[in-house]
């Protein structure tokens, strides 16, 4: 039975700061060091040992993966990095405060870039200091795009996860998926097949392994998946939602 | 120019505690670490930046690699894995003293298994404490070998490397190879074409990198490479050569 586990990044500096961060290529805190020691905890614990790693181009992601395959003990499988896993590019915001965004531009336009599925923020200005388009890791992509709503980013994953991943899920392999809040929302919304309305309300907490136990349609078993600590993913999703708010 | 770059894992916690290690799958102590950070400063001082990185399947080269990839902010690059990197099996001497072995042995025979080229260690029993018979890893070499002697290493490696590093090379790309001490002997011996009586004599330092600049036919343009801190690598070959006298 093929098995996908989604993990969603631990506290980066930039959480931590309340920063924009999108494509930004900020490192984890020592909280989110120890949030991807403690899902590798819960993969060995419960046996759902991965075969092989997929993770987007950013060190938070990365980190993740290696923290937390290094403690399951399956450090040792195939790796594949791809920018389609990146985290929504957050345009203009990259770099800017949340809390001074939201006094700035006012409750509803801050919640509409953050949280709309179709409404991008402004795009980032080339050659800025918080864009990658001099970044040698986007070359083959002319630097990325310069902003991204939650369609864009459904858009760029959801192909690249039935052309790559969906052939080793077809193999009977357990997959695991380090990467973003974003690419994590838009690969569930496909999975369970959600509405563009449904997802805005969608929050995927940090570090805790979601599985996903698929038929072989690739359907999921159980809608939402299972989280391996389904306490502790209540009481982050309630943390992720709030977060819009925190001064 | 198709470069190559080797790096020797640093301190593992067994070689701190001088026993044969071989296929048993210990970590990076925090000395190990350093050195593996080291490394990746001195790839980012001097731009000789990867373009993709192969590690063995044992996590204190895999740890290595990951370390230094970050320091140099490479952590992105294509990541392939392979049992044939590995360091070579050390038999039935797995998890013993070395200083111990020694003594039991004799000297002549101490060094026989340690430095010759076509003698191999006693085969490890299956089943056995050190063994890797049952690791999953090597489920599909069934697996693995019972023991290695360098000649064994040469003749799983170079075939890697012929098959799936060097069309890496051949496309111009900058290639890391993260691994252990003989299996990074078993490819300078090929790479620099050293007699099977040369390569005993041969001592690569750990955590320092030894780049390789290679013609359009892939030989080495220096013979024996050049390390990126050619000091500290004369300090630590000696100390490696050392290393069998230790009490």
């Amino acid at each position: 039975m093929p098995t996908l586990i989604l993990l969603r990044h631990g506290e980066s500096d930039w959480n931590q700061k309340n920063l924009f961060t999108g494509w930004v290529d900020v490192d984890l805190t020592e909280k989110g060091r120890a949030e991807a020691v403690r899902g590798g905890e819960l993969l060995a614990e419960q046996g759902v040992l991965p075969d092989v790693v997929y993770t987007s181009l950013l060190r938070r992601a990365i980190n993740t993966a290696n923290l937390a395959l290094d403690k399951a003990d399956r450090h040792w499988i195939p790796v594949h990095r791809d920018w389609r896993l990146n985290e929504r590019h957050y345009g203009a915001l990259q770099g800017l405060d949340k809390a001074a965004t939201k006094e700035k531009y006012g409750e509803e336009q801050f919640m509409a870039w953050r949280r709309s599925y179709d409404t991008p923020p402004p795009p980032i200005e080339k050659g800025s200091e918080f864009s990658q388009d001099a970044d040698p890791r986007y070359a083959d992509i002319d630097g990325g795009p310069l902003t991204e709503c939650l369609a864009d980013v459904v858009a760029r994953f959801v192909p690249y996860y039935e052309q790559v991943i969906v052939p080793d899920l077809k193999a009977g392999k357990t997959v695991l998926v380090a990467a973003h809040g974003n690419s994590l929302r838009a690969l569930v919304k496909y999975l369970d097949g959600m509405s563009d309305d449904e997802v805005v309300g969608l929050n995927i907490p940090t570090g805790i392994p979601l599985r996903y136990d698929l038929d072989e349609n690739l359907k999921p078993l159980v809608t939402g998946g299972e989280y391996l600590d389904p306490e502790a993913a209540a009481a982050g999703a309630a943390a992720v939602a709030a977060q819009g708010a925190k001064k």
